[in-house]
């Protein structure tokens, strides 16, 4: 159990923990102030490989300039804490000029509109930074298998399409949505909403279960569906709506008529903080 | 000793030469047409490394619209022969379809003047293809080592940086031009030359020697160089300069005095066919 700050560090410690032995290695990726959902994917990689390492580095390549990235929170004592206790063997947690070494301009792009629609219309630069940071940490950390949560259910696709086209070597998990019981997405920003946007915040899960109960009980029209969400929010006077739709699982291409696996994506602002949250539809 | 076309037999031949030991692998990427200086990367690997992977692809991505994928020369079974005969095991012929499978749309970028100038001005797309391709095969491949010719210094470069950023944990091993014995410097493109235009490109290997003997006699002012390879050049009715600079071996920025390893590189064109060359200054 331990927790390195250097690529270096990070490469000895695993070196020493294989014995020379072939062994698999689960990774966790993270931005840090690690929640239920993070520990989830430490469990479950726990669960799957002889290894586990835990990085928590917050990339400031995607991060927009008017974002939160001074801003987003960080703990890292709490959060070495949470991820050994989850089952984690090394916590990495480099600083910026680790992983972005002064004149580093290299960057890794999943061109298209995986990338351009749903967050990336709103936040064009971000999958880049994604992209970029993940290349990095899976050529230092080279893991056996990789864990993502379904929250970013953008981010999964992009970072699976990456690793198809780029032939890495690397197994990509994508594990449930974790929620607080009455139903919020947990996120690291969840911190940022004062009690009334909390309050008002619950209406997006709330949507998509009765969305995906309609298409249970056998609507398939994409429109109706998304009509009855974009509706439900605006209810609430402190919800302001990026983006609500309905795409295919794999190509995030948008969908008329669902008749394959897709996913109910939405990003709805309450305040200055931007909530996404998806759930979806298996046909 | 095999030829492979698809990544799934080429994984599965390294597999079985590696009888599940940890063996050290040298990789040399070509698009083939295969010439001594190919050789003289293979050989190198050979004497490296357990085995020696070469691929052999025409990558069309590296390519601009109005230049030569479609005429750039081919011979698979030259190729095999000569790579087998150098020291290669394993030869990687792919189709385009393997590589860029249906909507692969996921580039490598290293941005900035090391790809904008010198060949990237007249190339805009060149590096990103390049680096790209090299990413793809280096995951496909994991070498150890993977060689690489200084004939394109520009490449060389990137390609060091691209490694640098994005950490691939793979040494890049650079090796001198090989030349004819006229001094002409060897590519798979000199083959579109005919008589008249291969004499007069000629002058380019003359200039940069005489170039270099001026530097080693202490000429330090990059100007001066510069100015006597164009004049040179010019001299030669059927050349036709896109670029001759002096720049930094590791930066490829433009140098005005010669304090520290520079690259002459030039590229010109004669008749329809463009050659590259260029010659290592070591103070």
């Amino acid at each position: 159990m331990s927790l390195v700050k250097t690529i270096k560090e990070l490469k000895e410690e695993i070196k020493r923990m294989s014995y020379g032995k072939d062994i698999s290695i689960g990774f966790v990726p993270t931005m840090g102030y690690l929640h239920e959902g993070h520990i989830s994917l430490i469990k479950k990689a726990k669960l799957e490989n002889d290894i586990v390492v835990v990085s928590v580095f917050v990339n400031p390549t995607q991060f927009g300039p008017n974002e939160d990235f001074e801003s987003y929170p960080r703990d890292i004592e709490r959060d070495y804490n949470l991820s050994i206790s989850g089952g984690a063997d090394i916590v990495f947690n480099p600083n910026v000029d680790e992983m972005y070494p002064d004149g580093a301009s290299t960057f890794v792009n999943v061109k298209g509109d995986i990338t351009n629609k749903l967050c990336g219309k709103s936040r064009p630069t971000h999958f880049e930074g994604v992209t970029t940071v993940v290349s990095k940490l899976f050529n230092i950390v080279k893991p056996t298998n990789a864990y993502f949560g379904q929250k970013d259910a953008q981010q999964v696709a992009v970072i699976q399409k990456m690793v198809r086209d780029l032939f890495f070597d690397i197994n990509i998990v994508s594990c449930p949505i974790v929620r607080e019981e009455d139903g919020l997405a947990m996120s690291s920003r969840n911190v940022y909403l004062n009690e009334e946007e909390r309050n008002q915040a619950l209406i997006l899960s709330k949507s998509l279960f009765k969305a995906r109960d309609m298409f249970l009980d056998g609507e398939r029209d994409a429109n109706v569906l998304r009509k009855f969400i974009i509706d439900n929010i605006n209810t609430k006077e402190l919800a302001n709506i990026d983006y609500v739709d309905i795409v295919d699982a794999k190509t995030l291409e948008n969908v008329e008529t669902i008749n394959s696996k897709a996913i109910i994506a939405l990003a709805v602002k309450f305040g200055k903080t931007r909530l996404i949250d998806n759930i979806y539809l298996e046909v």
